[in-house]
C-alpha cells in the first residue's frame, strides 16, 4: 500500500449496502439498488444472495448462492468498514436468512455505528414470479424482522405478514383498513418504522379528501406530495394540466396513499400522491427501499435533525418521479428511470491534479485562438524590442481609453453583486485602475505623449468594440457573465507577462535596452500576478458553487472566446497601424 | 400487459451490457460497470460470470457461475432487446468463454444492430489476485478475441497476449516499445481498435516531449489531455499549480501515455496526460472499458460522425478525473469516484404527471405565503362584493402606476434577450400593457377617477417597493431572474381570476350587482389566462434547457417569494387604506 492518500477535500459519501438478488435485466435487484445509490450519491456495495436470469417479461431461471458464500461476501464488505445503512431484498433461503439474523444479533447493540437496516419483504416479482419460499418467509418473520429498523411491505406483502391472506380476509375496503394493517404489523413485529406502500390500491381523490379530514381529527398527519393541500390554491396549474375541465373528473382522479407508522412516537402519516398509470414499474419495491436506505444514511450524515417523515417523503418522491420519467424499454414491465434526478456535469470538479477546470476549459476551448492572442507578433516584437515605437504609442493611447471602460465594467460588477465580498472585489479593482491611471499618464509622458494628447485621442473601432462588448455582456447577463468577460484581459496579460519573462530568461527575449522593459516588468510583477491568481480563484469558486449546465457553459465559453478575439484585434490594431 | 406506454418525449438511452464478475465491495466488476453506465446515462444490464467476496484489500473467495446459467442470463437480456454495446470483463472459465464465442459467432454479421464488443482482458486484480486461469486465457486468445471490436489491455496484459512475458522479454524501455507491442497485438489479433493503457509505466514529461516530436514525424497523432500542447500557452495555470517554481521539476513530472491503434486507417494516437499518484485505483480497468462502451454507444446514438480518437479521449478523461476525485474508502486500494461527473438535479424533469415542476416548486416552496396572496381578504371581499369602494379605488390608482413599471420591466427583458423570440415575447407584453392603459383609464373613469387624478396620484410605498424590486432584479441578475420576478404577478392574478370564477359558480361568490364584476371577468377571461399559460410554459422551457443548480434554484425561489410577499402587501395597502 502506498502512503499516498486521496485528497481530504473530497468527502467520502455514506456507504450503503444491499443484500439481495441479481436481475440480469438491470431493472430490479442489486442492479436497481446500485443505480439508486448512484442517483443519491451514496457509495454502494452489494452482497448477492441469488442470481436470476430475468428481463422485463419475467424471471426465466434462478441460481442460488450458497449461504456460506453470502456470508463470505458480507464479511469482506464489513471488514473493510461497515456500511451506514443496509437494504435487505430478496433472501432466497431460510439458511441465508438465519445466518444474517445471527450476524446482526451479534453486532454490539448500543453502538452508534450500528447500521440502520431496511427490509423490503420481497415475496413475488412485479411480473408475478414467486421469489421467496415459505420456509425463508417463516425465518424472516421469526428470526430476522426483530433486527430490522424499517419495514416496507406493499399491501399483499403486509397481508401475508399479518396472516390476513391465510384467513381469507384479503380485502382492503378503506384507508382505515390500511391503518389497521399498519397498526397490527407494527405491534406484531415491533418495527420502529413501518411504511405500508399503497400503490396496489389507488383511491379516488374525492374519497381521500373526505377521509383525510376524518384522519386529521384522529391525529393522522397528512403530506400532500403533488398539489398543495390536495389541489387548493393551484387552480392555475390544474388548468394547465387540463384537470379543471370539470371538477368531477378532477375529484375522480386516482390517488395513492402510503402510510408511515412510527413506533416510539405512535405517529401515523399519510403520504398522498397522484397515481401514475404506468407499465414501467419493474423494480419499484427494490428502488423504494434502496432510496429509503440512502435517505436515512444522508440524513444521519448531514447531522441535522431530519424527521422520519421527511426521510420517507424524499424516498417516495424519488420513486414517483422515477416512474413518471421512465422511458420505453423491453417487452414487459419496463424499468424505472433511476438516473432522472442526475445530470452530467459540463465540467469536472476541481481536484489536486486539475485545480482550475473552468479556466483550463476556457483556454483549451480554442487553443489556436488563445495562442493568436498571447503569442501575437505584437507581443513577440515587444519582447525582443523590435516593435516599432509608433505601434506601441498607438496601442498605449488606446489602452488609456480602454482602461476607463474596463474600470467601469468592474463598477458594474459591484452594482450586480449580492455580497459585500463581491462588491469589495470589484470596487477595489475599479479603484486600483483609477488610481494607477496617473502612472499610465506618467508612462505615456516618457514616450512624449502628454495627458492632453491622451484626452484628445479618438477611440479606435477595435477599442470601442471590445470595451463596449464587455459592458454589454455585463448589462445583458448576470455577474458570472461579466466575470468571464473581464477575465480574458486579466489572465491574458498575466500569460504574456510570464511568458516574456521566461523568454528573456532563456535568452530568447531581450530586456537590456528594450524600450518596453517596464511594460514587461509590470505584467510579470508580483502585484499583477497576484491579481491574476485572485481572478482565477474567484472564477473557479463561483463555478464550483453553481456548476454550469452544458447550455450555460457554452454561453460562458462564447463570451470568453469573443473577448479573446477582441484582445487579439487590439494587438493587431497596434501592429497594423 | 397494460396498453399504457411511457411518454415518448423521454427518450430511451443506449443499452450497454456488461458480462463480468461481481465485486461485493462495489469498486470493481459489474458494480463498477453499472456505476459507470449510470454516470454516462446509459441503461445498464449485467450477466454475471462469477462472484467474488472482495474488498479494497483483495479477493477473499470466488464463486463460479455455471456456464449454462451465464448463457441463460445472456439470453434473457438479449431476448428483451439486444444491447448497443457490450463490455466483457472477468471471464473465469474456458467453457464460458467458448459459449460466448459461439453465441457471438452466430450473430448475423452484416447487421447494423450488431453490438460493439469491448474486451478488457482481465487477468489479475489491482490487488494482485489471479482472476482468470490459463485455460480461459487460451480460449480468449483462440476463440473470443476475433469477435471483439475494441481490445483494452494494460502493459502486463498486452505482454502476456503477445507472449513477450513468456519469452522473458518483460521490459518496456521506451514509448516506442509500447508502439511495437501495440502493432504486434493489432496484427496478431486483427482487432479493429486496440487501446494500450500506459498507466503502469509513467514517463517524465521531458522524455515524452522529446519523443513526441519524433513520433509526430512518424505520423503519430498526439492528444494532450491536461495542458495545451504539453504546457505551452498556459504559463498562468502552471504558476497557479506551483509548477513553474522551477522548470526542471515541471519537466520531470510523470506523464502517462495511452496508445490507440486503429486497424483500418493504420492510425496511431498517443493520449498524453499527467500521471495521478493515487492509491484509489481499484477497478480502473473495469471502469475504462465500461466508459469506452458507453462512449461508443452514445456516439452511435448521436448520429454524428465521431472519431474513434474522440470516443477514446472521452473515456480516458472520465477515468482520469474519476481517479483524481476519488475519496478515502476502505483499507486498501480505494475505489474510483464514479459519480464525480453527475450531480443531483434540484428539480425533477417535467413529466406528464408533473408537467410544471418549476412553477409547482415555486408555489409550494411557501404555500402559506402564496395563499396569503391569492386568497387575501381583499380578494375574498372583491369576490363577494363587500370590498369597500375606497379600498378598490386606492388599489386601482396605484395599479395604474405599477403597470407602467411592469411594462418597463418587460422592456428590460427584451433588452436582456438573446433571441428574437424572447425579444418578441417581452415587447409584445410591454406593448399590450401600454395599449391597454387606455382601457384602464376608461375603467377608472367608471369609478369617477379621471386621467388627471391618475396622473397626479402619489406612488405609495408598497407600489414603489414592489415595482422597483422587479426592476432591480432585472438590472442585477440575468433574464431568468427577471422572468421569475414578473411571474408572480402574472400567475397570481390568473389564480385569483380562476378561483373567483369557481367561487361564483359554486354560489360562494357574487357576480350579480357586484361592483367589481368586470375586474373579475378580465382576469378569468381567455385572453388573460392564455397569457398566463404562455408565461408558465416559457418558464418551464427555460428551466428545462438550463436546469438550475441547488444554489441557483434557491436564488430564484427567493426572488419569487419576495415578489409574492410584495403582491400580498399590495392588496394589504388597498384594504388597510
Amino acid at each position: 500500500m502506498e502512503s499516498w492518500q486521496p485528497d481530504k477535500r473530497i468527502s467520502t459519501p455514506p456507504h450503503v449496502l444491499t443484500i439481495a438478488g441479481s436481475d440480469s435485466g438491470g431493472g430490479a435487484g442489486i442492479q436497481a439498488d446500485l443505480k439508486t445509490f448512484e442517483a443519491w450519491k451514496c457509495y454502494g456495495s452489494s452482497v448477492l444472495t441469488g442470481l436470476t436470469a430475468q428481463n422485463t417479461t419475467g424471471v426465466k431461471a434462478v441460481h442460488q448462492v450458497p449461504t456460506d458464500f453470502v456470508m463470505q461476501q458480507l464479511k469482506a464488505v464489513w471488514d473493510d468498514g461497515p456500511p451506514q445503512a443496509i437494504k435487505l431484498g430478496m433472501l432466497t433461503s431460510a439458511s441465508t436468512v438465519d445466518a444474517l439474523a445471527t450476524y446482526f444479533a451479534r453486532l454490539p447493540n448500543a453502538s452508534s455505528s450500528k447500521p440502520i437496516i431496511v427490509l423490503d419483504p420481497v415475496m413475488i416479482s412485479t411480473s408475478g414470479h414467486m421469489l421467496v419460499g415459505d420456509e425463508a418467509m417463516a425465518s424472516i418473520r421469526n428470526n430476522l424482522i426483530q433486527h430490522v429498523d424499517w419495514l416496507t411491505p406493499n399491501i399483499p406483502e403486509a397481508m401475508a405478514l399479518t396472516d390476513m391472506a391465510d384467513e381469507g380476509d384479503m380485502n382492503v375496503e378503506s384507508l382505515f383498513d390500511m391503518m389497521d394493517i399498519t397498526h397490527e404489523l407494527s405491534v406484531k413485529y415491533n418495527a420502529p418504522y413501518l411504511l405500508l406502500k399503497g400503490g396496489h390500491k389507488p383511491w379516488a381523490r374525492r374519497k381521500v379528501k373526505s377521509l383525510a379530514s376524518a384522519a386529521m381529527k384522529a391525529g393522522v398527519e397528512l403530506v400532500w406530495l403533488d398539489d398543495g393541500e390536495g389541489g387548493d390554491c393551484v387552480e392555475v396549474l390544474q388548468r394547465q394540466s387540463g384537470e379543471d375541465a370539470d371538477d368531477n373528473s378532477y375529484m375522480s382522479e386516482k390517488m395513492v396513499v402510503d402510510l408511515l407508522q412510527e413506533r416510539d412516537s405512535d405517529r401515523t402519516t399519510w403520504f398522498i400522491s397522484k397515481y401514475i398509470r404506468s407499465s414501467s414499474t419493474h423494480g419499484t419495491g427494490c428502488t423504494l427501499s434502496s432510496a429509503l436506505a440512502c435517505s436515512i444514511a444522508l440524513a444521519a450524515e448531514s447531522g441535522a435533525d431530519i424527521s422520519a417523515q421527511a426521510i420517507c417523503q424524499r424516498a417516495i418522491e424519488y420513486v414517483k418521479s422515477s416512474i413518471a420519467s421512465a422511458y420505453s424499454f423491453g417487452k414487459g414491465h419496463g424499468p424505472l428511470n433511476h438516473a432522472h434526478m442526475s445530470y452530467r456535469r459540463a465540467l469536472p470538479p476541481p481536484t489536486p491534479s486539475n485545480p482550475h477546470p473552468f479556466v483550463s476549459h476556457l483556454i483549451r476551448s480554442d487553443l489556436p485562438l488563445w495562442k493568436s492572442y498571447v503569442r501575437h507578433p505584437f507581443v513577440i516584437q515587444l519582447g525582443n524590442g523590435t516593435l516599432p515605437r509608433e505601434s506601441f504609442e498607438h496601442y498605449i493611447k488606446q489602452d488609456y481609453i480602454y482602461l476607463q471602460h474596463y474600470a467601469r465594467a468592474h463598477a458594474l460588477g459591484a452594482y450586480k453583486s449580492t455580497t459585500f465580498e463581491s462588491i469589495s472585489y470589484f470596487t477595489s479593482i475599479a479603484a486600483h485602475i483609477a488610481r494607477e491611471s496617473s502612472m499610465h499618464v506618467a508612462y505615456c509622458e516618457s514616450f512624449g505623449i502628454s495627458l492632453a494628447t491622451l484626452e484628445q485621442t479618438t477611440e479606435s473601432a477595435p477599442c470601442a468594440a471590445y470595451a463596449r462588448y464587455i459592458l454589454d455582456v455585463g448589462a445583458q447577463g448576470d455577474i458570472l457573465d461579466l466575470y468571464v468577460a473581464v477575465a480574458s484581459c486579466l489572465i491574458g496579460y498575466g500569460e504574456v507577462g510570464l511568458w516574456l519573462q521566461k523568454e528573456v530568461k532563456a535568452g530568447r527575449g531581450n530586456k537590456e535596452g528594450n524600450l518596453y522593459a517596464k511594460w514587461m516588468e509590470d505584467y510579470s510583477g508580483k502585484e499583477y500576478l497576484d491579481a491574476v491568481d485572485r481572478g482565477i480563484e474567484n472564477l473557479e469558486k463561483l463555478i464550483a458553487a453553481d456548476p454550469p449546465s452544458p447550455a450555460r457553459l457554452e454561453r460562458l465559453t462564447k463570451i470568453w472566446q469573443e473577448c479573446v478575439r477582441l484582445e487579439r484585434d487590439f494587438w493587431e490594431m497596434g501592429l497594423k497601424l
